[in-house]
């Protein structure tokens, strides 16, 4: 099998202006040629859209757009981790001998139709993705004792990060205190607790091992991959303190790599709402059961990037088909040394977190430069 | 690279009764786990889901549906390819070695949002499908002498052999004079000229060399695949009495399989009009260019069934997103000697051509048993 490595990422500003969508993805598409000074549109074997949206044909669209005529075009969608099903299907592409370079593309508009999960009868009348991010919280508070305060430090983390990402949704920081005091949706979650929707696009370029030194320096290559979709519905989550699908999917990506947790160095982790990261920093092993919660207050009081350094979902924003292509990205510049002020030093192994609907199915990604 | 091979497929009655998405899904796949008695759900690696409906986080639902929890799964789009996307898909997962067993289900209702093509402006007000056939019918006739009797016996064989197919969606036969004094639709074409969008579900089976055996005795291996999206929109097409993303996906699997046009012994064309039954003969190979309107003639005098055994499209019925997954499986069913009344004698080397709008992509499959 071929060795993957990216070579580098576009991203529009997150925003709630409406733009289209193909001008969204043509704009992040423009940035990977930008950024890679003898790509040509020529090179491009594959082309991967990730999108929730209902247009159809856009790869092509996108490819015609961009000046490209690959191989290999379609549209993936999965909800909240079309991007990171899309990076994984252009590593098969590539890693299979089919192609050398691929290119994939995700963007989202706030009204996308991901957004609500209504096939889900199991959910009642409860269809917005934060019923079941309620009903976490309500479980790892009462095993665990986490507090609605400690949830309130994940959004400060993250919102503080977000002001170094230049590309951020939110463009200022919110306190501890105001997160507390921001309006409360459920009996637990408020609004600062909470993601939010906009339109965006994130795009990234893989290639294969022979040909990426001809158009970067420094690849990062893709040593891990788990995913599992366990269901579609959420009552089939048996412990509503865990995601089964992560748990998994982070086995498979470290055995794939021979890494663990403690290896990574720079962690991008599916923050839809403050309580999912507390969730997936113990099933990922990077903190014991339990201990999520007083782990993103240590973060808080030290400064420490590793978590989410370019803000996660909260801070930046999810539009849902770029959000993982952008959680891919922001780990390959970590390890390239090129986030910027965002930069965890001599960052070598980075990991990608990405999920939907309710952790019913997840992706984890391992890097290494 | 690990080879990789069919299995099995199955496919619904293609029909106008209205049947959720998610029935005809199901459905298909049950005939895969009855087909494959040592196949369990857990065996499972990757589930795709083809469709152009707006449904979300299909393939999930899917597989909780049928007891799967793959590793992988998601949806792809690609207009009336997206059936040999998913197909390639799979194949590259397998390949690279992300997976074992993959399997692939499609299905489409018959108000596929994927019918009518707006996105494209260079198409004015002429947006459905048949305005581009309109004109390559034109372009042909006036450049090889092609007639409208000609076009009539690509329905006329198409039809008949439909008659032996169980699941397709005509269930008698149109003579030639049937089919000419059918209602006109523009200048050139008729309404027995075009294949019928319906609800339809078709799914299938690829595994690696190292474990099909397990699930059958005649596996069918993929030896070539060849891909090309030229554009999205019609303009771009240069030449109308030819299919440019056709001739280089052909090149590209009769390159990688070692075989050439003469090696074929049945071929699943994609005749969503009669004018691209003609146009593809040549186009792969399978006749010289200009000579697709006598061969079609031949084909109906000597009951040859070497070209869409099936029915095609024009007999069977056009699901969208099933189509290439139902093409694929009639080509392993010859290859495997399963075809009952539609073999065609002796059958080792097949061919798949699937595409989207006016063949500005196409996907050709090389099968051999």
């Amino acid at each position: 099998m071929k060795k993957v490595g990216i070579v580098t990422g576009g991203t529009t500003k997150f925003t709630k202006t409406d733009i289209s969508i193909e001008s969204l993805l043509v704009s992040a598409i423009k940035q990977i040629f930008d950024n890679s000074s003898n790509l040509s549109q020529k090179d491009v074997d594959v082309v991967l859209t990730s999108t929730n949206a209902n247009n159809k044909y856009l790869a092509n669209i996108t490819s015609e757009l961009s000046g490209m005529a690959p191989k290999i075009a379609h549209s993936v969608e999965s909800l909240c981790n079309s991007g990171t099903n899309c990076i994984v299907s252009a590593y098969a592409y590539i890693s299979s001998g089919l192609a050398d370079v691929a290119l994939v593309a995700g963007a989202e508009k706030t009204d996308s139709p991901g957004l609500v999960l209504d096939w889900d009868k199991s959910r009642g009348q409860y269809k917005h993705p934060i019923y079941w991010s309620s009903m976490f919280t309500s479980a790892h508070k009462r095993k665990f004792g986490t507090t609605l305060e400690d949830l309130a430090y994940v959004g400060a983390n993250n919102h503080r990060n977000a002001l170094d990402t230049p590309y951020a949704y939110f463009e200022k920081p919110f306190s501890v205190e105001e997160i507390m005091e921001s309006k409360p949706l459920t009996e637990n979650l408020r609004l600062l607790d909470c993601s939010m929707p906009c339109n965006g696009s994130a795009a990234i370029l893989l290639a294969s091992e022979n040909v990426i030194k001809n158009f970067c320096e420094q690849p990062i290559w893709m040593t891990g991959i788990g995913q599992k979709a366990i269901s579609a519905s959420f009552t089939k989550n048996d412990d509503l303190t865990s995601m089964k699908s992560t748990i998994l999917s982070a086995s498979d990506a470290y055995k794939m790599s021979k890494k663990a947790a403690e290896d990574i160095d720079a962690a991008e982790l599916h923050d839809a709402f403050s309580i999912c990261e507390i969730i997936e920093l113990e099933d990922l092993g990077l903190v014991p059961k339990g201990e999520g919660g007083s782990y993103v207050r240590r973060l808080y009081d030290t400064k420490d990037r590793k978590i989410n350094p370019r803000g996660g979902l909260i801070g930046t924003g999810h539009p849902l088909g770029a959000t993982g292509i952008a959680q891919t990205i922001e780990i390959c510049q970590q390890l390239q040394g090129k986030a910027g002020k965002r930069q965890i030093d001599g960052a070598k192994t980075g990991l990608i977190h990405n999920m939907s609907a309710a952790a019913t199915s997840s992706t984890v990604l391992i890097l290494e430069s």
